[in-house]
């Protein structure tokens, strides 16, 4: 899922999105939307689909995370989280009630349970009580979504998330907590929030083993392209991430072949395309010496142009991996495009 | 002609530009270019229509309003201008000879004569002598083109630029030696530089009844919507100007019924489109309070949507302009649309 933060994938028009990108799905912040343009703004527009002007699917996160990462002076309760806005200092708070209240407002086909996410490394006993503590709030979120009827005219699936930090004990706890709820996906959250590739595998492959193999598992926040494929490998279906797009504004594009650092001045006079196996417009049309000058005089066409070719990139690799399960032979071709990835050109 | 300053219009893709905004024509500048990626790299591509991957036709300055205006450290003699990049500080020096030759290696369609442009206000004494120190140039730059042969296998127009500040026997006194010497286009330059318009429309009126009809006229760095239309009123058939794009970074929409700041808290849940007439993408995919969000959020796309959006107008401006000239109502059509154009909305 390309993450559009604010109701906006930066830097890409809906329309290049959906014709030269062409996700399913993406994924928007709800903490964003709640401060801005806020709900109210949203629902008056009737619904974030159509606010943004994007018809595909849409997934909006608990807001959960951003609380933690984004906002000052933040109070965890048993209760919900008291939160400063990061724009204007404004108190707020969140609970697993309103969240559901504002999701439902925002209007995603897919929204999210209220969650504490904890940061790397994490105390055993914090991780423990916090995890229990997400188990309540999910059976709250549930409880209320039963009696809040969704405000657009379609329905809206709920995915729980299993928590847990880096203890397997805790992991496993916490996926059979999540996959009794009987929800329509499952998502891991709480990964990829410093820890070593390593753990978040392990983590990862726990809790596959345990979240139902005939609905959707979501791995949240997660990755790098090599990422990507090790946890497909180990049963992951869904991911979001900001690495393509973030990235992308620094001047790093992924390729099948590496990465490829665009400041660099050993691209100044490389007149080759962007990428000759990319599928987007940007990869047949701009050379990466052109990129390069657009890097290094700050113009923000060449912001544009790299988020569209990593967003490519990215779409491109999950679309190759699901047609090599298929066929297949997903792991020998994993173990090549791993190798073949990990290089700086 | 949009501006393409250093080898891109701010934040539209080139097929945008062409399929969108559809000029036959854009600006791009010899002092950014020449310091960004430098003429070497320009040259290794094959010229600038190569770098930036654009196939129509492209003007570009000679880059003296650039040193006077950006650069530290300027000393204009006789003999040229010596001046201070005002990217990394270092010393340059710009000729009537010398920016021939750049604009040779850039390599566009229509290059321009290597001038002074006087600020406003100006002294009549130093506006008569940099005027004839002009004219003196213009020579230099005609002697050394007919020395030089075009690099990509393509000619390229030359265009003298009438100066003489706002002093009426000045304008006449240039117009007519840049007349005679009989080039393929002829351009006014040192306006729009702080002049109130009725002193610009007073010297357009003036310069144009001396240069000839049969050719282009074209006056340089002109303007408003309104500029625009008063000035093909006196005979004037191109323009370029940042106006269109950089107010549109800024929130400032140009449209047919006057002007749109559209951070305004008015247009927050404004949920019609950008501009029911407008004829690009932009004004029938999204909505005023979509774009006022994303400039309230600060996203980047806003400034793209503006920018494609005030182009769209200024294109579809002069167009009508011309449909208007050719079926004789064109003075009551100006009369009308300066009366509708000269509004906040």
């Amino acid at each position: 899922m390309p993450v559009g933060t604010a109701a906006s994938v930066k830097g890409v028009h809906q329309r290049e999105l959906r014709d030269e990108i062409d996700p399913d799905i993406i994924l928007s912040n709800t903490y964003h939307l709640f401060l801005r343009p806020k709900i109210s703004i949203l629902e008056q527009a009737g619904g974030l689909h159509k606010f943004m002007g994007w018809d595909r699917s849409i997934l909006t996160d608990s807001g959960g995370y951003q609380v933690y990462s984004l906002s000052a002076n933040r109070k965890i309760k048993e209760e919900g989280v008291k939160f400063k806005s990061h724009i204007d200092g404004s108190l707020h708070m969140f609970t697993p009630e309103n969240v559901m209240e504002i999701q439902r407002a925002i209007g995603a086909d897919i929204i999210m349970a209220f969650d504490e996410c904890t940061p790397y490394p994490c105390d055993y006993n914090y991780a423990k009580k916090s995890m229990h503590m997400t188990h309540r709030w999910l059976d709250r979120c549930i409880k209320h979504l039963d009696n809040l009827p969704c405000k657009y005219g379609f329905s809206q699936a709920f995915f729980p998330i299993v928590q847990g930090s880096t203890f397997k004990d805790l992991r496993i706890q916490s996926a059979e907590y999540i996959a009794n709820s009987g929800a329509e996906g499952n998502a891991i959250g709480g990964l990829s929030v410093g820890e070593p590739a390593e753990e978040m595998y392990a983590m990862t492959e726990v809790v596959c083993n345990i979240l139902p193999s005939d609905k959707p598992r979501y791995l949240m926040g997660v990755g790098t392209p090599i990422n990507i494929l090790e946890n497909i490998a180990l049963g992951i279906d869904m991911f979001d991430c900001v690495l393509p797009t973030r990235n992308a504004r620094n001047g790093m594009l992924f390729t099948a072949h590496g990465t490829i650092n665009i400041k660099n001045k050993k691209w100044e006079n490389d007149f080759s395309l962007i990428d000759e196996e990319g599928t987007t417009f940007v990869d047949k049309e701009y050379t990466k010496a052109y990129l390069r000058h657009l890097f290094a005089a700050n113009e923000y066409l060449g912001k544009q142009i790299a988020t569209i070719h990593n967003l490519g990139f990215y779409m491109r690799l999950v679309r190759d991996a699901r047609k090599h399960i298929i066929e297949g032979d997903f792991s020998s071709w994993k173990s090549m495009m791993v190798k073949q990835m990990n290089k700086r050109l």
